[in-house]
């Protein structure tokens, strides 16, 4: 089986992705819409506003009136009536005219900005003395200033966060047009491997990969499937692979590309229908045995058993293709948000390979510190401890302590 | 009504917070506990691992056996078994014995590290021939070396993500202790606001507000409940209240503090039982007029009308209040990620209060750049293309271009 065992660019393994489908659009209410991918661009119809509103409460004016008012040199205004919230104002101002008018008010015809409350003093029933000049369109949104009539908004493909909800109830888009949810099944294997529930005997573990995993397929968009623990049992894995095949977009191989199962996993590919294996061997570490394969149109991932690598794994190689199967299609690591830090020791790193180096970040006076985790690379406790990774490219020798490095910080 | 308006510093506000009550405890299935808050420490009662357990591919060893081999010096050892996984070994290793093992396979007795496979040859059927010397644990996990017994894992009040499910799988861990989700109810106020499914007339405009709060409400670890648009009706905003206070925790009053409706918000909470006023203004832009009361143990919050200014006060001043209620008790700030960057324009600010500076973050040449967006303040878009905020200090009257800030990632 060793012939598979080439290792490919982390660039062309993101090329493949095209490979595989695009989920279909649906529709969601908009309480339901945050963390959801727009499946069409959204294009206001009417510019918003539609009218001309006010952002202080004070006095609708014709600004021109204004011109030239001081302490010294006031000008005095005849107030016609006070606009009330949500109405359409029944009268026009002219020169020398206000109307009252609250945050979010219509402004009369005839105005074009608004006198603040604290610049107006009542001098009678009916008069205002306005001591500042006010510019045309002051304290007002004018219409189609906040989203204009026709220009896209937001295209297909964007993550909907909780201000773009806000805009969408403005525009009256409900429900959103979204992409479906990529589904993805995780098999556990590992005769080792034990559900969470059972009392594992000497010798055993609980399998802890899959719920580390459903949650950073949550998190990357997608729907967790699971389809329990497959002892190194090659019959199983191929039916078990056959039945995910059947309900999920994207099959994660827990421990599929460690070396007790990697033969197996690449037979019970082989046995899948239209199936080819795309990857077997990323340049990174951790993670290198990482296998890609197909059947037809589903994604079947081999992934590292031990948790440590099957998480930077996850996060940097399948994240993306999760994404893209889910309507984001962006280059690995367009979403990371990276904190300038400085390195506190140094690290080493082979040329030919990415690194990841798990990481802490403390706040120095300086600012930030980069503090590489020490400890085994199996250590489910490296990961707790970590709030990031340190990523050192293939060129690259090692990173000396006091360097700037980039911390990718994990969701 | 204005001499309720005593404007309380942020501190103080905060300090609020232990006249209300933190929500008890749940247990949620394990897949369902990212993002909750544990309800009680986490301390494994037995070590982690519980045997000492490989993690290379290779050869359970007494190291010593090793010491000194190299090319010119090989060792030589007598393989007696190979360790299947998930099954104890049924013999021990003595001097110059080793036993074959796989990745996660457990020690036999009598071994204390693991030589890796491409350290060894096969020199006959019984023989292997090892070039390098192993040190004592190596290559292995020993037992509780990644949690130790007895040992606080996580304390409660933490937010569970991905990796500490995964530990809480190792420990068995399910279901998971954690913090019921403070329920949120909101209730939105305004004349001029309608529906999201409705057309508003001229002079009119959707309810924004609420889906806006809705969204970062549940990112805050909340529940939200919407109790539908309130026209400018004190009954009608009183009797809602009350309804409120019968169902959530919190109640968020959206446009309460806005000019129009501030005084009939005062008005009805004066009319809850046990109620009292706790803050009438914050020294904070936006977002001053905010109103803190209570109704018992019961929370409520008039925000502004303004959806830029409430989202502000929302994520500085309610969210904490929130997490408060739901478990996690941290300063305001606590959980902020804050992106160092340069400041590409002067900003001016006001002496005596907390600014809050919508900003773009675009990366340079050298690191972040943090560029201010202008725009007035009441429009939806600026916070669209806002990143994060910049807080300019109460004793800072502005910051010049050039100068080094730390941006508040939104969430």
């Amino acid at each position: 089986m060793e012939r598979f065992f080439q290792v490919t660019s982390l660039e062309k393994v993101f090329a493949c992705r095209k490979q595989f489908a695009v989920k279909g659009a649906e529709t969601v209410p908009l309480f339901d819409a945050p963390g959801r991918i727009l499946a069409r661009d959204i294009v206001p119809e009417a510019e918003y506003p539609d009218f001309n509103r006010a952002t202080m409460d004070g006095f609708a004016v014709r600004a021109e009136t204004t011109f030239g008012a001081s302490e010294a040199n006031p000008v005095y205004l005849t107030v016609k009536a006070n606009i009330a919230m949500g109405e359409v104002p029944t009268d026009a101002i002219g020169p020398g005219e206000a109307m009252g008018i609250s945050t979010g008010g219509m402004l009369p015809e005839g105005a074009d900005s608004v006198v603040m409350r604290e610049y107006a003093t009542w001098i009678d029933e009916r008069t205002i003395e306005v001591v500042h000049s006010t510019a045309p369109a002051a304290n007002i949104i004018t219409i189609g200033e906040d989203m204009a009539a026709g220009n896209v908004l937001f295209s297909r493909g964007k993550r909907i966060r909780a201000q773009d909800c806000g805009a969408l109830a403005a525009l009256g888009v409900n429900p959103v047009p979204v992409f479906q949810k990529p589904a993805v099944g995780i098999i556990s294997t590992g005769d080792e491997i034990v559900p969470v529930d059972h009392s594992p005997g000497t010798g055993q573990i609980r399998d802890v990969n899959t719920y580390t995993l459903a949650a950073m397929i949550e998190n990357a968009g997608g729907t967790a499937r699971t389809y329990g623990i497959i002892g190194d049992d090659a019959e199983k894995l191929r039916n078990t692979c056959f039945r995910a095949l059947q309900e999920v977009d994207i099959v994660l191989i827990s421990g599929g590309s460690s070396v007790g199962t990697r033969d197996m996993t690449i037979e019970a590919i082989g046995h899948l229908p239209d199936a080819a294996i795309l990857v077997h061997g990323i340049p990174l570490s951790p993670g290198k045995p990482t296998i890609l394969a197909r059947s037809g149109k589903i994604q079947i991932w081999g992934l590292p058993g031990q948790i440590t690598s099957a998480m930077v794994v996850f996060d940097r190689v399948v994240r993306p293709f999760i994404e893209y199967t889910g309507g984001q299609d962006m280059a690995p690591g367009g979403r990371d948000i990276r904190i300038p830090a400085l390195l506190t020791r140094n690290i080493a790193s082979a040329t030919g390979r990415t690194d990841f180096i798990r990481t802490r970040l403390t706040e120095g006076e300086n600012g930030w510190k980069a503090d590489p985790i020490l400890g085994k690379s199996g250590l489910i406790n490296t990961m707790l401890r970590a709030d990031g990774l340190i990523e050192i490219d293939k060129n690259t020798e090692g990173m000396e302590k006091g360097s700037l490095v980039h911390v990718i910080l994990l969701s």
